[in-house]
């Protein structure tokens, strides 16, 4: 028996269970989570150097390496994310519907867990603290599958979750760590239909691409970020600037910032070299159409791909449009349906433009640095869906509960 | 090209159109479909019998023939079912949560379309309308995949829905039916992820397990119901076994039908006599254990394959339980997480017994047969979902919406 099927019956299993805890049982689960994560950084900080140490021998780049490190003030920053969760609102058992039939029936429709989950991640190993934590609030048994690159960390991470969990009389087969990092043992995820109610990746857009078109396991797509900023001709060019400035540098890595500017040809005409100088200063690299290199000889020319390029990184592609609708077009077309954001004075083209992009989230003036489960009020995240299907946007702890339907009779038989 | 990308390119590009038609124009379209069917019906019951004397020498059983088959009083029904749908409060628009930040962000959830809703189904040409009427409803385009039995009905009932549309100033492209009927071309569409935001299989077991098996597209799994019936040992015989015919017997052929009975030990020694007696008088086959064959010398032998069978038919399977527990322990194991019932006097075995059963629907002391959209009040229904994403039981107006958020500010960046 492979290892996910092993651990996806255990999982199977012990979810009935979890789903009838008691709110107060889940924090003080989570509780014991965050106080045991403060007692054991020594150790979880010396396995992590081990993959730190194996990860620069690998070559790893600078930035996956600082992702991957954890030191006292990030353990620090888990454990208290972890007591900010037990102070959230738990969402199983509240009702969302109820019917009284004129026969009597009384229908009652309440949130569940979703069961069991599957997380797919890459070298990050705050998700393993992130999901497992997410899934005990919402009473759901959570199958974790890290990198090999965070093998040590994650291990390590969880021999302190399920100490936490023993003591404070937690089932530990809530939170399983897959140990085997081949290739092969994630894909044995994928097809664990009988056990496991969603799989939820998070990471890169290869690592996401695979998931969605070889599970069998209904998936949540998540995180792919091409976005962009629309600067349509009556945008004020401080406001403008200002948000292209922040949706691009304040942190180029994550997926809700932009990878594209599209400017209206006529605000391009007057602020164009003062957006551009701008972007530069910040160290940003243009990619552009033939309007923009005109203005900015440093910019290189714009190819096909850097319009469906997520760069992660100061780098950026500009083009000029004649209107919101060739704007809408363009985004439409090559965005990937995370956050999209204009810039006008006019209510009218906005209203157009946020109705027309197919986006989760939609921006009237603002960057799209807000997408965000925290700065949604959400407190908690366990990604952003970039799907249709039961969750759009980031994604707090209703996110990760589905319904039922209690139906209560005196004898109702259909005629 | 296949026609599947043709259609799902021309569905993606309207479907922008169509998520902006306001409910006025909806409901045009849709009265003008309901019309349009009567004025047409000549045509399409013409067209369907073409499907039914090719059905006929192929030797398809009465069952499908029966299910595939229109006559004036069924396109009357469904003409009729679309003008109610016409009268159901429309979805889109709604706002589902607001959200003021200290920042001054406003953030506004509302329900928008799915987008593209693709749907494969088997012989029963009445989910062509319904499909297409229930997304026209709710915003989204719809691309249809009947099978190849029901292909003159179908393209029938394409035909008058496109004159119908064109005559109130709707899209036709809202509503395309795939006309290639092989499987290759059903295939094409499990790949449609560029084009597609859901598929929705409707028939047997082995269309909808290989569509959650080969899609890439996010499936909403449907309709496949190994329902169960537990009697236990405070259960009013009467009730009991009124619920159980009705459960049985009312409609074997559906999903909500139940296909097996457990029984606690102690009723069964009292009444098991008079259950069996009354099945086997509306001509019910049993497969029972050892206590059942004992009491009722016609019933034969169960095996395994006997609890994992759908007989949707009047065949019932039937076990002896010693507890609440063992009846969960043998839902959970076999049941397709559909509708469940238990009928007993005890509030706590109730209890227990619809906390622990995992399924879209748990009923006390009523029959399973109410798991309906129409029953629970919904007034449509575009099937019934058996998995936790996205929708879970009957699937109203509102499982074929997702949300999107729309954010006002005023310059604001993240700091």
């Amino acid at each position: 028996m492979s290892e996910a099927i092993e651990k996806g019956q255990k999982a199977r299993e012990i979810s009935i269970a979890l789903s009838a805890k008691t709110t107060e049982e889940k924090n003080r689960a989570l509780l014991s989570i965050a106080w045991a994560l403060l007692e054991d950084q020594g150790e979880i900080i010396a396995e992590n150097k081990k993959d730190l140490e194996r990860g620069d021998r690998a070559g790893l780049p600078e930035n996956i390496l600082d992702r991957m490190m954890l030191n006292e003030k990030r353990i620090k920053d888990m454990s208290e994310a972890i007591r900010l969760l037990a102070g959230l609102n738990d969402p199983i058992g509240e009702t969302v519907e109820e019917i009284e039939k004129e026969n009597g029936l009384k229908i009652v429709k309440k949130k569940v867990p979703l069961g069991v989950i599957g997380m797919i991640y890459e070298a990050r190993p705050n998700v393993t603290a992130d999901a497992a934590t997410l899934a005990i609030k919402t009473g759901n048994a959570v199958i974790l599958r890290g990198s090999s690159s965070s093998i040590c960390s994650n291990q390590a991470l969880v021999r302190t979750i399920h100490r936490a969990l023993a003591e404070s009389g937690f089932p530990e087969e809530a939170v399983q760590l897959i140990e085997d990092t081949s290739r092969e043992a994630a894909k044995d995820l994928f097809h664990l239909h009988d056990y496991l109610d969603v799989l939820i990746p998070r990471g890169g857009k290869n690592l996401i691409d695979t998931v969605v078109r070889e599970s069998s396991v209904p998936v949540i797509e998540t995180g792919a970020g091409n976005c962009h900023l629309y600067i349509d001709e009556t945008a004020q060019p401080e406001m403008a600037i200002r948000i292209a400035v922040n949706a691009k540098i304040q942190r180029p890595s994550v997926c809700n910032a932009i990878e594209t500017i599209l400017v209206h040809e006529n605000w391009f005409a007057q602020n164009g070299k003062a957006l551009l100088s701008a972007l530069a200063e910040h160290g940003v690299e243009i990619y552009g159409d033939g309007k923009v290199t005109e203005t900015w000889p440093d910019a290189k020319k714009a190819t096909e791909e850097d319009w469906y390029c997520e760069y992660l990184a100061l780098k950026i592609s500009m083009k000029t449009v004649k209107n919101t609708d060739e704007a809408v077009q363009h985004i439409n077309r090559y965005g990937t349906k995370h956050s999209e954001a204009i810039v006008t004075e006019d209510k009218e083209q906005a209203a157009r433009f946020m109705a027309m992009v197919d986006a989760a989230c939609v921006y009237h003036n603002a960057s799209t640095r807000f997408t965000d489960g925290f700065e949604f009020g959400y407190g908690a995240e366990i990604g952003i869906s970039t799907q249709k299907l039961h969750a759009r946007g980031p994604m707090g702890l209703d996110a990760l509960t589905s319904t039922k339907y209690w139906i209560y009779g005196s004898g109702q038989i259909r005629e």
